[in-house]
């Protein structure tokens, strides 16, 4: 194999490429063919989808721009997993992803194989600039972030089918919580928050600046089940009180009852997980709950959720990476922040409105894809992620 | 082989089953996988739906209760292939039959392989009664008719693919109409309507009974795509006098411009067939056109739909099979009416509102499954069907 | 005052157009403004409306064609009250009946009797040519027509407030169906339906033709609200047997468990009425019942709707006029059928769809304006007018 | 009249509480009966309502538990003006607002008089302890906030309305923005928001407390029509990368060109005022924008919106009144936020979430209900009220 005496830094980007190229291929290995096809709520790409469209950021953004003889695989697969509109002759066809049984998830292999020859030949052939290898850079953690999106998805699929199948009864499971809560002080004073180094980030983590604090507490883990299952026991779902209005009407609207993927079957909550249905354990973190679930559970605790602040300050001091936890912050600029020129500048600040920070990471994270200033968000009615909740004061 | 001469009519009734029964395998032979899977509009159901939701009626209605060692092929399928509601726990989970990836396309041939099975033993050693025997009659009709969904499911499904895969590039092409449009009169007086004899029909057929028609001219061939361009060419869809309240609702909701899958397309209209996209032959009989678009053609034409009654009585002066071809008549019961008992009973009565009758039957129709007294039903806006129309004055 | 030996056709018509259009404001009579205004459902138009189109009708297709020296009251109520849409500069204002404050009440007494004055002018001076006088009629049986809405529309609005104003106290109370059921034999053979005559008739009461009917038998009477309860207690609105397809879809979507304007409260049925909240009485015939409910209920008690045919041929041996009753017939084009050129020709044909016929009238339709003829027709899902059934056999 | 030197500190209340409600009735004083009826879009209410839901504020948290000889003027008020759902018998009526023709005008103007009566007996007779003073000023405050509702409201009615009647053509017209742009500098540092002192405040004004501010810079006045025409022309409201990706929904959704009440007439911008439709000021303050289309012009200009620290600190540089200027920060909690105890703890809390904060105050802000520390908030999509923006950088 290679000798690790004289691998160049290109070598070692092209290992790093196919490191986590191949990892999104992986993911897939346990599902059938006809699961990589479906798409059950719009939040739910299919499978087949997220795979052709990382392949197509690497074909569209590298080779295409700056391999010289490079021809494309097909030129009808831009709109495909492009997501936008096509017109056709005078009707526009809007392809919902989960209408579309072709390219096939052969083709889309065949697609896959394509892409990685090329890239294996122009990363060996070519020198990255700068500006190219930022490029790269950024394709790699967005296909990091698709893996991860791969896993919920697929979770999603499976775990909303009447059959419950398992995706790998083999998938690891995760350990308990079961240190007893307590809550770590933290003095009132400037802080600094945001990135700082030369590895990577996402412009959203700019700029490291100052921010004030007040003192404050936060817990040294995660919400359990148990304590979850407390809540929903004193009428947590029924009483308004607790809620935001708008979580109040998302209440109603879904006669919500518990955090998703639980089912009350014959006098036990279950839980449906990667391994398939289980008793739900009363120590594991809970997971898949929303914005509006984790705030009126701290409401009916009489604490919060903490600031992204105050976890980016406080995360040195618990373990974290089970759940991607919900913060206080709505997800906005950070003082100093600008968006990328070009295409690329579309992917992190126009979503910057009406969604809440999520710190950490969670169990589907890929390794190497987590930072203490990383700033997940999503909208405040989504439950499909690993989510769960830490408590402040 | 059956040796011809000793052939038994229980032998009989074994033949017919399995060469209906496999025709609708053979229908699917040319799919990828994937294409089994998806559910772009309501009205469309995935070809593996239908292949298990036919399999599912024998299994229920023929084996679990009258074949006294039947073992379920699995439990679950019951409510996965009868399209209803299925509590888990304290959760209700619609089974959207677009998002099941599962049953599998294998596990489902498994299902049909293990039913025909069984119903081949069945066959072999039971004796129908006579009863039994209408079912099993109904059984092979329903088949037959989920084989002509199959064929105009798969068509909206490969369709409505930006990519336009043809479903098979050697599927029969149609003979156009090129006869001289001529008017055949019929005299005001009683006539008779509805099926009569020993064969197979539907509930809906009966009673034959008398009807009283006016004088009225029918035309001896369909609409063709020509006729139906001089009305797209005479702003056919932008004059609301033409159209129903309810139509020109349609056209301005839905941007209607032309018959579903036309495209207008580098200057020419260009439409999909089951051998892909093709140029739009001006001579064959126009297709996939809704009941609001045959009124208004026929009422820019200064003419008429036929009645149904009118369709029935003259049918034998023209061809007909290449379109279902839209009536002037609602979907009513005939007098006399009357549903059978239990669950076959809501075959057909219970969608006796708000529907339009269609006669004939399509190119998509399996063989030996039309007949003059048939009575096919769709609602006023749907295209997906191979519907055409005839005049009448 | 007039004197009855002279009195010219052309003062009957005055008269007739004053004492008509009078009706219209004397149903307004005991409302207050307030009441004028609104629209809870988009079936229901506000009694202002009604009175503005009404007048608008007589401005826009009598006295601006046919009166040369006629001074338009606003040439702004044109769109006002013809309930199109209107583009203000670069933004399509669209006039919501139900969201207009103005004009006020008072602006449409003044156009009102601005129209009434100028139209007595013009019946006065000049001499109406056959169309003309065609058109006047109509006018005034589209007077009636709206005369009846408004009485619905009045029911609605006060009926689905919380504080249950009664209309009129003194609203005439509806005699009950005393009579014993008993079913009326009609032999098969040739009919005739259809208008015929000098009178004034819809153009879709035409052409007469004949039919031809089975033998049949109906009711003698309508359904009583006891008979109906009876269907209620029975689980009527639990059992999908009775029900269409999508009639069961209405009752799930709509939780619907009893006609209109019924409220059980503190253990009895209670039922708005014109008079205000009442106990029900059981020998009144069932009211504000839709079409799938009629079905229902007819399917429930193993009988049927009669068609409208039956209903035309059998009229003369029962009392009718309390109830629009629920035929069995969809809306079509009677043989021979034709619309009128120009405006007018909208009146009827294009709703031609996806409708139900009513017959009879009902204790809200005008004196006079009612024949055995009449086709009336509404979706069949609606329930605010006064329909009731009758059964068939 | 009164003599200053001897005015208790009771009736210095009565006082306040007579010239509060008195102005509520001006407003409404030239509107038609009908006007206050109606409600065009559910974020508008019929000024009636506003009318009764302010007196019943009185009458439910004042009187009724404090005033032991009270008599409720109407017990069915409640859920009337309290915009609950209401169980009458076996049915639910939902109370919409806009549907509800009773209590009519002149019943809410005697139950105005008559709550203002029993307070005016009730401020004479009892000493308000000091909790209920809290409420009494909430109340009083509660009263102005629903006073500019009101005219956001008529103004929306009216401004809908195709005839464009003006509310009052005598309302005072604003002073245009005529200083040239500056920007004002603040130097990084400590920074205390929220409010201190004596006065009244509402809860989400509160902990007063320290912020860290980059040095920022923030102009001297509002954003014009004249700058915001430019970016209009500049195909503002046609490149999606001005805009957050669910502002771009908004866009295409609504087709949005313009603010509201821009109309392009006869090739000139017009816009509706409460004097009736005028042509477009290029120098007033933009008016009528929502969070959307402030962020895309700011994102146009290459610069942003202040925070709404940055606008607290600098607003004693600068005048402000005109517009609510949109901020860039989410309405969330202050640190130390506490809800108060019991029905008047759901006014501020349950809205914090998914909506921005606006600053300053406009010119339909009543006199007095102002503030620098005052924070409004209103979702993102949202155009009626009086907002405009000022930008940073």
């Amino acid at each position: 194999m290679k000798n690790p005496i004289i691998i160049s830094p290109q070598e070692q980007i092209k290992e790093k490429y196919h490191s986590i190229r191949n990892r999104s291929a992986e993911i897939c290995q346990p599902l059938e063919i006809e699961d990589y096809v479906v798409q059950p709520i719009v939040d739910v790409s299919p499978p087949k989808w997220h795979l052709g469209h990382t392949t197509w950021f690497f074909e569209t953004f590298i080779l295409i721009p700056n391999f010289p003889d490079y021809k494309v695989f097909d030129s009808q697969y831009n709109f495909v997993f492009n997501s936008y509109y096509e017109t056709i002759g005078s009707r526009v066809i809007r392809t919902d992803r989960g209408n579309l049984s072709r390219p096939s998830v052969a083709d889309i292999y065949r697609y896959l194989e394509y892409v990685d020859k090329n890239m294996d030949y122009f990363l060996s052939n070519y020198n990255l600039s700068e500006d190219l290898k930022k490029l790269f850079e950024l394709g790699l953690n967005h296909e990091q972030q698709h893996q991860e999106l791969l896993l919920t998805d697929i979770k999603y699929i499976l775990g909303h089918n009447p059959l419950f199948p398992a995706y790998d009864e083999n998938f690891p499971s995760e350990k308990p919580e079961q240190e007893s809560l307590e809550m770590i002080n933290f003095p009132e004073g400037i802080y600094e928050i945001g990135f700082e180094g030369d590895g990577f980030c996402f412009d959203n983590e700019l700029n490291r600046h100052k921010v004030y604090l007040n003192s404050f507490e936060i817990s040294n883990r995660l919400v359990t089940n148990a304590e979850y299952l407390e809540f929903m026991n004193d009428n947590g779902y029924k009483d308004f009180r607790h809620w935001h209005a708008e979580g109040w009407d998302w209440v109603k609207e879904n006669n919500a009852k518990s955090p998703l993927y639980w089912h009350f079957i014959d006098g036990k909550w279950m839980y449906y997980t990667l391994n398939g249905l289980k008793e739900i354990n009363p120590d594991d973190a809970v997971c898949h709950i929303n914005f509006f679930e984790a705030s009126a559970f701290a409401s009916w605790k009489g604490l919060r959720l903490p600031t992204e602040a105050e976890w980016e300050v406080a995360s040195e001091k618990f373990d974290w990476g089970k759940r991607w936890e919900w913060t206080g912050s709505a997800y906005l600029p950070y003082p100093g922040f600008a968006k990328e020129a070009g295409a690329v500048g579309e992917y992190n600040g126009k979503f910057m409105v009406n969604q809440m920070v999520l710190r950490g990471s969670s169990v589907a994270t890929p390794i190497g894809h987590s930072r203490k200033t990383y700033r997940n968000f999503f909208q405040t009615k989504l439950q499909w992620q690993f989510t769960g909740m830490r408590l402040a004061k």
